[in-house]
């Protein structure tokens, strides 16, 4: 039964399991061996050359899979995908085979050299570069065609044959994180380092901007409380805060970016070299030829992709927007039917009523938030995009957008329509903490109850039939396989991107919201930590160098957040009251200092390198050597065609 | 007497003169023996492998040479340096030696495959690679120090004993170059590919988007000549031409970018490498460990530089400005004079004596502006900065901030702080149409008149000692040494710069500046084509592939003119009059406006891609062979590896 396809397994007898493969069940026989084969099969054959393993299951059924590898494997696979690694000198470099012996920490015994995130990144590599030779068609399933060149995993997923791959959790491992990351109540750092070991540099990042973020906020909320505790009301005590809010958010911004280059080029991968991106598996198209590539493969005219973009979603999303507007609308009804209420009847119910409709709101906002969540996925995922990357884009810019309007547009109308201060920092406190505990509750306490009681169940089925001396390892899997999946740091960023709207854009009018925002943020680290550990799948590594488009997203806002600021301090009854002649004279003011401010925004982002200056020095370093040995390799070359010509010439002369 | 220490010679019976090397009159025996030697040594004994032959001057004196390679060198220098060219499948490639045969035009006895401005750049950079080896100093001159891997003809320069290193003249292309350019009476666009085989990419690059600003220019003077001529003042109109103009100021800088990547592609030095940049030849500094090449060379401190930047050349520049403003109000209170002496004896002599103080203020901000400009140079060069694009950044910042209030600073003042739009008119017409009077005489009809009167005293000299067959070379090396020397186009660009503010700053103002500028540029384009052809040394060919730090400069100036257009129409009568009862809303609409502009603007150039899309495909297809070509050579590797082994384990099995 326990039989097993691994040309090498003689060799590596305590084979590691690193990646779980699930396939349907009832998968034919032919494609079950056909894909094995493919993934054991040598390099040379145009196989994986990994090691697969049968998991044997309570049912006899053979669709879960184990894939692991050599350490041999592993390390070419690292110079594949081009890992950089620690060298003995402190220096980082991308490893390669040949040069294993300068990297620090290398032995050939050493099997932890690559840490179990970089195996399991590896396989996955390995894997969905596993590519269609002269197979015209899964066997076995004649409807889900191959052309030379295609990815089998993908096509094996689009087809619903290959249920998922994900990789597995290591219990000692995980146990230690969870120990060190949240285990014990301490004031701290968080191991990023050892989330980057486990969970690889996209999650790591994420928790070192969860981090730095909190940090950052700190001092606006140290200020923001007096404000709130004296109830300062002058206006110069304001301005200053603003002020030192606006410029606060520039210069953390930027050195977030530094501090970015920092982290990644000590995990390696400020230095990784971009990978030629692949079509994304839903992709789909007639065949035709790749201008870039020249390769046959599915080729989707850019006009439709427009034609899509422009005249269906664009319309969508502006429907959509409308449509928030006016639930915001219904919202200011019935926030004035309990104001009305409330003058009717005074009680203290009716004071409680006052709240109602801002919480019903938040409620709602949310719950549009999510909808519309899954119409931009249907609408970009239609829109048919050829790379990932572009798909990811067109959906941030999508959901930014909408979320934007649907979070902040009471406030503008609240703001500068009805220029009701008070309403305005009521309704700014309540949407913050409804949406700040919702989302902790709906993010991560509810999958982890949901979770827990699943577990209990499966356990109870599985410990039913204690046969197999490998139990532990079955239970592991079949517990692993039912976890939800991680969908990647998208909502978190967004999370934190609304919260620093919410600090930022109306700061002056409501300094506690950065008081609130840490609050959160602390919790949020501990409830998110919560969620990697327990409730997800372990999502598979994925190197990346920086937070991307959102470091994009949070400067405009930062950008935006100057302009509110200047106006909510320009509609301040003590700033007016500074110029009571005139109120042009206030408005050109207000303007003028609102542009200084954006000048000096500019100026700083300009002025402040991205990169501290010890890895500006370490990469021209890097950038010398490479172009040093180029030189090298050319001049040896020049100087052997030199002297061949001029013995040729010799030659000639004779 | 015309000795040759070319090794080579005897194979190369056509010398070809590339370079000249004017070294100080009197330099000793020595020296010269020795330069002489290293310049056509073999590469194998640290070399340049170049030919070199003395230039016969009438005086007897071996004080010039003439440096040549032979093609077999020069081809192998077009690799070193990284050239790129067009293959036969019109595909851009690094052109290197053993791929030669792919190259479009390639044949082993075309000697104009390489074009003469590439064979100069490639003699330029082997000359500048000469470095020392263990010489302590340049022998006869203990003085002029040297170090392993220091640049003997930047130490030579730096010492005085070498005077100039120049490209020749190609008499005949010349002739061809001038013909086709500015020979015949024509309207139609530049042989921009022929001055960029002459002069090189800089140059041609330079002549390129003078061109394209010109005729992006002529929108704006088409719309704002019957402004002018039916003397409209409606205020709908101006809001018109203002909003058309900030878009199209928009879309210009960005199409610009997409044409800049056509051309450079074409060009090949889209895809040149940057090489690694040597510090520039005025540094110095203590002998150290340079952090990034580890080589031994001269350091001096970042914070010493800091010091100098922040302590000196900062508080000289804002003493600068200050200077500046207070003649600013100078020529305010000249104005004020001449107002009064029209008003108490009215003629036509007053009349014309309105215009005076303008004039004079133009030409005083013209001299400011050069005296300023040799202060700014002293100031950057005194700060020691280590690389030469460092040095450029520096300069270009001070020249620019200063220029700009220089220019400016009037017209800003008479716009929002004396609100009359009748002066600003006027002296933005004078300011305008001065300075591209006195620029077009100072920058290429007075250098040309200095030339001509020289090089018939020259000419008349040599003419008197017809004795050698070679004299029309050694006319023509005598006559172009001592022709001035091109600095590069920073001040075109800078004149451009500000033509651009004078155009766009107030453009709602004085439509009529476009128009000016326009025909300014027509006639720019022929005198600085006279000034590169007649006037000038030869400059060497500096590959590049955009205009650098000036796109940003010219970005900078549409983003403030949007401000001050704003402004200016919100002042406007016409549009005062449409808000009778409230200033408020006047300025609210106006800043509002402003703000929907500026995001409009952003946007824009956000969306707009800066290469197009063939170009953007060309570039990945070259991405993905590289990739690729690595990938297959580490798959061969891998192969090799895991079959070594299987092999070894199958041993250790036995």
């Amino acid at each position: 039964m326990a039989e097993s396809w691994s040309f090498l397994d003689a060799f590596e007898p305590n084979f590691r399991p690193l990646v779980v493969i699930e396939l349907a069940k009832g998968t034919k026989e032919e494609t079950l061996k056909w894909f094995t084969k493919r993934i054991v099969d040598k390099k040379a054959n145009g196989g994986a050359q990994l090691l697969v393993k049968p998991l044997v299951t309570e049912s006899g059924d053979e669709n879960i899979y184990l894939v692991g590898a050599s350490h041999l494997r592993l390390l070419l696979g690292a110079e594949t995908v081009g890992l950089v690694k620690e060298c003995n000198d402190n220096s980082m470099r991308t490893f390669t085979y040949s040069s294993r012996k300068t990297f620090k920490d290398f032995a050939d015994d050493n099997h932890n050299f690559l840490t179990m995130a970089e195996c399991q990144y590896i396989v996955k590599h390995e894997l969905e570069n596993l590519r269609a030779k002269d197979e015209k068609m899964i066997p076995g399933y004649p409807q889900a065609k191959l052309y030379p060149g295609k990815s089998i995993v993908r096509r094996l997923l689009t087809s619903g044959i290959l249920v998922q791959i994900f990789p597995l959790h290591d219990r000692e491992e995980l146990k230690k994180l969870r120990q060190s990351w949240y285990g014990r109540v301490k004031v701290g750092y968080q191991p990023l380092d050892e989330i980057r070991c486990y969970f690889g540099e996209t999650i790591a990042l994420y928790f070192g901007f969860l981090e730095y973020f909190t940090f950052a906020l700190i001092p606006m909320a140290v200020i923001g409380i007096p404000y709130y505790v004296f109830a300062w009301e002058d206006y110069d005590k304001y301005v200053m805060f603003a002020t030192f809010n606006l410029l606060w958010s520039t210069v953390i911004l930027e050195v977030w970016k530094r501090i970015c280059a920092i982290m990644t080029y000590r995990w390696g991968t400020l230095l990784m070299k971009r990978q030629f991106e692949e079509p994304r598996s839903g992709f789909h198209g007639v065949l035709g030829i790749n201008p870039v590539t020249g390769r046959e493969e599915p080729v989707y005219s850019s006009i439709k992709r427009q034609i899509r973009i422009y005249l269906v979603s664009l319309p969508f999303v502006c429907l959509c927007l409308y449509f928030s507007l006016y639930v915001m609308m219904i919202y200011f009804d019935l926030e004035q039917w309990a104001l009305d209420y409330h003058e009717e009847n005074e009680s203290n119910f009716s004071n409680l009523m006052l709240f109602v409709p801002s919480i019903i709101y938040a409620v709602v906002i949310e719950i549009m938030n999510r909808i519309y969540r899954y119409a931009a996925e249907f609408l970009t995922s239609w829109e048919n995009h050829r790379l990932e990357s572009s798909y990811q884009n067109h959906l941030i810019l999508k959901v930014l957008v909408f979320n934007f309007l649907n979070c902040f547009a009471s406030l503008f109308y609240i703001a500068f329509v009805l220029f009701d201060m008070k309403l305005l920092r009521q309704s700014l406190a309540t949407l913050l903490i409804t949406s700040q505990i919702l989302n902790q509750f709906a993010e991560s306490l509810l999958p982890y109850w949901l979770q827990k009681r699943h577990k209990k169940r499966t356990k109870k089925r599985i410990s039913s039939l204690k046969t197999d001396t490998d139990l532990s390892l079955v239970e592991q899997v079949n517990l692993e396989k039912e976890m939800g999946t991680y969908f990647g740091t998208f909502d978190d960023y967004l999370e934190l991107f609304l919260q620093f709207g919410y600090v930022s854009l109306f700061s002056c009018v409501y300094p506690l919201a950065a008081v609130f925002a840490v609050l959160n943020n602390i919790t949020e680290i501990y409830s998110d930590a919560l969620k990697m550990c327990r409730v997800y799948k372990r999502p598979f590594a994925e190197p990346t160098a920086n937070i991307g488009v959102w470091q994009l997203a949070f400067e405009t806002m930062s950008v935006i957040s100057v302009v509110t600021n200047c106006m909510l301090i320009g509609m301040s009854p003590q700033v007016n009251a500074l110029f009571p002649d005139s109120k042009m004279d206030l408005i050109l003011t207000v303007a003028l200092v609102e542009h200084l401010l954006l000048a000096i925004k500019f100026i700083m982002a300009f002025v402040i390198p991205d990169k501290p200056r010890d890895i500006q020095i370490k990469l021209a370093r890097l950038e010398f050597e490479s172009l040093e040995a180029l030189k090298q390799q050319k001049w040896s070359r020049e100087l052997e065609v030199l002297a061949d010509s001029s013995v040729l010439l010799t030659h000639q002369c004779m």
